[in-house]
């Protein structure tokens, strides 16, 4: 299993408007296209994966999304179709518990914390930061990952504190600033690598 | 210099409905999506890149795009503002040369062969395929490279046979079958590995 957690710092926490992603929704456009990374290969989706993503924008946070690869049905992964089922979820009232949106998709009232109490207990915790240890270094030795990246604006000083009490490990994918989906992929690409036969 | 070739088999040639890139605009979501992962780090964008994207689509095939990153202006990664830059574009009237339509954006007619014929001047061929050298075995070897990729249907064959006589290697990212924007963005990765401090 390889698990992501998205945080999405103004991504908004009712229904948005689906031509306005990366405007009035708060910048809802990184979260449809981590979910999509995370996901999708051509044709196909990736059974193995499960994604969070926290929403914390107005007008009603946290809320937190649950997809599971190995559940979902009907998704494609242009931005404005990962955009409409999340929608969707955020049509739907809320509680503790996980609620089911569509296939495989599931929207909860949790926060970073209730997100990482709830996922350390399966995964180990990574989070991506430009100072980390280089991906490629650690990728083969990573079991049953959660890797936990921040939008474009990264992770609120407070929101890092916490996720820093969860991690095992701080990985780097690059010595460039890359968008938070490009880190997803190549965390994958690294990850493939090792499974298959190329490297030893 | 890096540049990037995508072929859009169904992608249209005409205006298109930003509402709905991945439907009757020719899974035009794919080369935007392309396009955004070519150019775009977090926020900021690769100024040594070129992408193209031919159309193959209806209704006046075949049109070439070609982004410069070093003069685009006002583009955002997410696909709705990359479509909405390619449909302004696809208003103009073309002919064979290289029009402007917006900073650093152009269009003209011209074919596969049309465009491989000018880029392998300045460029080394590099063809994506799956059954291609591991690319983390060639990627420091390249010099000016130029990726040729196929959208989600691939190359026609005969597209495939032009592709061949101009590529001076061909390349795998994966044993799995990726998206196109995937493999960009991992050919990003091992050429940017390359030239960081981290792997000699």
């Amino acid at each position: 299993m390889r698990g992501f957690l998205i945080v999405g710092n103004k991504a908004v926490t009712k229904p948005f408007n689906l031509n306005d992603l990366a405007g009035s929704a708060g910048r809802m456009d990184i979260i449809c296209r981590c979910i999509a990374q995370s996901l999708f290969i051509s044709h196909g989706i990736r059974r193995d994966v499960e994604v969070y993503a926290l929403l914390l924008g107005e007008p009603d946070p946290p809320k937190a999304l649950k997809i599971v690869g190995s559940e979902v049905r009907y998704m494609a992964p242009d931005e404005r179709n990962v955009g409409g089922i999340i929608r969707k979820a955020l049509g739907l009232s809320v509680d503790e518990g996980w609620k089911r949106s569509s296939p495989g998709v599931y929207i909860a009232r949790k926060s970073l914390r209730d997100l990482l109490d709830e996922l350390s207990k399966d995964y180990s915790v990574v989070y991506l930061r430009e100072d980390g240890l280089f991906v490629r270094e650690v990728a083969c030795k990573l079991k049953r990952p959660l890797f936990v990246l921040g939008d474009h604006m990264g992770l609120k000083e407070e929101d890092e504190r916490t996720v820093m009490e969860y991690a095992k490990f701080v990985v780097s994918v690059s010595n460039l600033s890359l968008q938070a989906d490009q880190c997803i992929v190549i965390v994958h690409y690294e990850l493939d690598t090792c499974q298959s036969s190329r490297v030893s």
